[in-house]
């Protein structure tokens, strides 16, 4: 057994994080912290996440000196659910302390100069650790992150791109100087547990928002090694992303071969399920996995894409990860 | 045409109260204002209330000192839809102008020592006023709502549940030293617009609040002459407000008679509807209704109410107010 | 005044229709019909429709013979809110009764060899009705909509796309040789008033539907004067539609040139909102409007359009057109 | 390891039982099977439940016959997630042939003369076998699941209330000759899967529905062993029940007596959670719990009770009665 700790449980992605640690056979949940001055510390999870009752019962502390230092103590790993800047500072403390990272936040996902200073608003201080960091995108980069210390899950929306975009690009289906066009509806979860006007209840109900300029856009195209056009919206749904793909193929590229595609990437990937029917939030919220479906005509490919932003967008996906790095089944605790 | 200002335009029953003026034959909209410190001052009231775009395009304004000689001077009537102790502080002040003043807010709801203290947390200092004050109940009250100056327009839970209770009230049909029992649920527009972990999209789910402890359990009580258990619930929808009433029944009342009680209220008062089926909050939501049903066995009623709380649990209330001060046709502008 | 009969009465559409016309000053509502052989026949409206109570209380009555002549006799124009076959078949009876008929169905959308066999599954047997009636999307065709006796209501999706995509082809601002791609989200009142499993609440979320075969696309094709690619999704709302609309333009287009090209279009239009935010449902449900707003980069243009389906894709739009044809205020009984 | 077969797989509960049994580590799945003439049969599971791909991926096979035969054949249990009438005619087949049966349906519920006729509509023709089974209210009637062949798992609406109402009963708290109020409401797929115009998404709001006639309440009743009202309602949710409950308190009973009955019927029951806050359908949707929570004053106590319908109001407590009877831990494959 492996003594985890989650720093930000406080969160949506922290919560479900301590669930499934909850759950994993070979995983013990050691304790959950929040920042020092966050207003969670000190209740009980419950009192935030009232479906953990009964099921995670411990504090939720605060990540003062002592906190700091119980939670290096004693720890095989370290789950960072916290926000971009708080993770960039904490992940190289427990780094250098030899305790595994798996950040959910964007701190650790792009390295490319002046990526951090445009797209979060901060100039980057880690660059070292950046540079060894390895992006969390268990079905592309396993064996990668069975070696690294420090692994920066993939975001929400990029996984759902990447996951349906990476087979094709590796195949060479996309058809050159043309851009595929994603656009994507995120459930409100995304925008974390906070009070804003945003996000309450009577305001929220479906709409376009960064427009030409969401942190997400960059990290899709990083990772998949070609230009894309990113456009989210928000949806009047608790979680899930559905992914709508617009990819134009190059000259006489078959369905077979698409098909090939696919299959070649995500045969043996369980996670990554391609069904038979359009996928739908429905069909992926509280699940663990990615429906990819696809239909083409006279060229163009679309693509759906849908996954849980909280788990395959965020903690089911650390857990992936974790699975890969200590070397257990890749799909453990998660089916 | 009567010139009216809004006070508290940012919230939802704000905006609700602005569109039906502007679409009432004989209102004119003269201006919108916010509480001077507020953050929505100097915005379009469409940048708050998108669907107003086009409609209401005026802008909102500080309720400073300019504003304030701008919101009396060439006024008919004012509308305050501010926080309970704006509206105690702001009312005299349009009062002793000689302006007629529609509060929407509990500032003068309730003629009982100790009850601002005890349920709205401060004293009230207006109680020359609160005396003077009509209860904004529009079906129960029009005698007097067209002689007064100071409507305090009735809660939204009261209306639903007053509605429903008065009519059996005076028919003297409720069993003695038995309580009846109001299990309401709000929509989330009820705690107002504001930005609240507890109203967020990700938390509204359905459950109960203010247990024994509710400020319109007094508020009916006392317009109703009678003890009553309120329990109110949010519930996850945007609007509308369902109470399903249980009473003892008086020994040997028959349906008859409760029918006969709910006709004589309501005939002659279109807003009130008699419904064959019970009512739902699809049924009233974006309507001035209440939809009344009700069924009895073994000395036992139910009745159902249903109210949209931001127009007759709030704005259209207020409007059928004015319309009775003013001397207009009752429903004027609601159908 | 004239007496208006809709027939189709027991659907979403014609329910919203009803009301309009309930409240429109010039126009009187004579009768609801539906087919024969309906289970809805013989109900009171309100049965079907419990909001309007008290507002539109009428029975909806069978379309059998004796309907048919009562609906013919002292009817100043019919609104066919009914299936496309049906449309098909009823508007001719009226139209050589002498009767304007306003069809909010697609049977007379589409003036194009072989679409109703391939689109719609049935031969279209009246080609002459077909060739005279007028596509009633009412910011762009008012002059021919005031001469014509038969109006075919634009669909909703069309309508949301064309009044987007429309100043841009008008201005010839679009990209030789690319085709816009819309995406595009519908509530679900858009599949009709109906048991079916797949519009149940429980099976309602977010997912693509209709993948390169909707009818919808060749009607936004064949009205713009080019090709798309419309890709609709139904979502876990009732009423709204929101499009997200992918234009590439011509070399060398400024920003200059799209706003004039919108404010050419529609700054007469007060349907039209060009506003400052994005568009969202919220905005436009329950409203007759349609709110565009669009921004570029790099020669892409993204422009959302939002509409209500029930209200700008069907029954208010048709209001338009009936207000148009008989020459009343263009947005008489609709602000 | 036990063969499990499901009949009614195509339903909701069925698919959550499914699930269950799926991730159950002494259970496996054997077979799904649906009516014959079912228009689910020979489907993939994942077509009817998409979340279940990959996970659950066996035929949902039609019960002719062969369907019966195979059934039966080493199959170690039952479970029958299908219509009163055919739980009534199936459970007796296998039953005779030595097969426990953990039957979802009202049909086996209440042993009371006349009880099916009055509230199912038709006569149960199996009296002996009705005479036999045990109520698998889970927490209450632990020993007697231990013994038996045939176990009625309590109703959802039955489930919330029962689980309040007992300990108050048992420990004689409650006044003698009043009568508890459940106040209810359940979400939509308490109705089923099935395609109905009163479950479809644009008419489901929030209303009362089966007032003084719903089968629950002489379920309800029988079970606590004492008159009830009872007042379901259908709310805007998928998955959940809240019952808000009424009980007049037997003179000069205290707080810390009411506090004392439910600690001793739950402390050693984790599924029943007592918790410090009202319970809310957001903290019990996709948990086996029952969140329980309440307070008194003056004589009267609100207790709130809330449970999935379809994990601790179906399929989640036939898998406590599985456990139970199979001599598993009583939590085994739930937490």
């Amino acid at each position: 057994m492996l003594n985890v700790v989650i720093i930000g449980a406080s969160g949506y992605a922290g919560a479900e994080l301590a669930l499934l640690v909850h759950k994993h056979p070979e995983l013990n949940l050691k304790g959950l912290y929040v920042s020092a001055g966050s207003q969670d510390a000190n209740k009980p999870f419950s009192a935030l996440h009232p479906q953990c009752l009964g099921l995670v019962d411990l504090p939720v502390k605060p990540l003062d000196d002592a906190g700091m230092q119980e939670a290096k103590t004693g720890t095989d790993l370290i789950c960072l659910a916290t926000a971009h800047e708080v993770s960039m500072n904490l992940a190289p403390q427990f780094l250098t302390a030899g305790i595994p990272v798996f950040d959910l936040s964007g701190a650790f996902r792009v390295q490319q100069d002046g990526f951090y200073d445009k797209y979060y608003g901060f100039t980057h201080d880690q660059p070292e650790w950046l540079s060894k960091a390895v992006y969390g995108l268990a079905e592309w980069n396993a064996e990668q992150i069975k070696q690294t210390d420090l692994v920066a899950v993939a975001g929400c929306y990029p996984t759902a791109s990447l996951l349906a975009l990476k087979p094709l690009m590796a195949a060479g289906l996309i058809k050159a100087d043309t851009t595929p066009i994603i656009n994507a509806v995120s459930g409100v979860s995304g925008a974390g547990r906070k009070a804003a006007i945003g996000t309450s209840f009577c305001e929220v109900s479906l709409n376009p928002y960064g427009v030409f300029n969401h942190r997400h856009q960059p990290e899709i195209s990083y990772h998949l090694g070609g230009k894309v056009v990113f456009q989210p919206h928000l949806g009047n749904f608790v979680r899930g992303i559905l992914a709508t793909i617009y990819v134009q193929l190059a000259d006489g590229v078959t369905e077979e071969q698409v098909n090939a595609a696919y299959q070649q990437a995500y045969s043996n990937s369980p996670i990554v399920r391609l069904s038979k029917q359009w996928p739908s939030i429905r069909g992926v919220a509280g699940t663990p996995f990615c429906d990819l479906h696809w239909q083409m005509q006279d060229g163009l490919l679309i693509v759906g894409s849908a996954i849980d932003n909280l788990l395959k967008g965020a903690s089911s996906q650390a857990l992936q990860c974790i699975n890969l790095r200590f070397g257990f089944e890749p799909t453990l605790g998660l089916m």
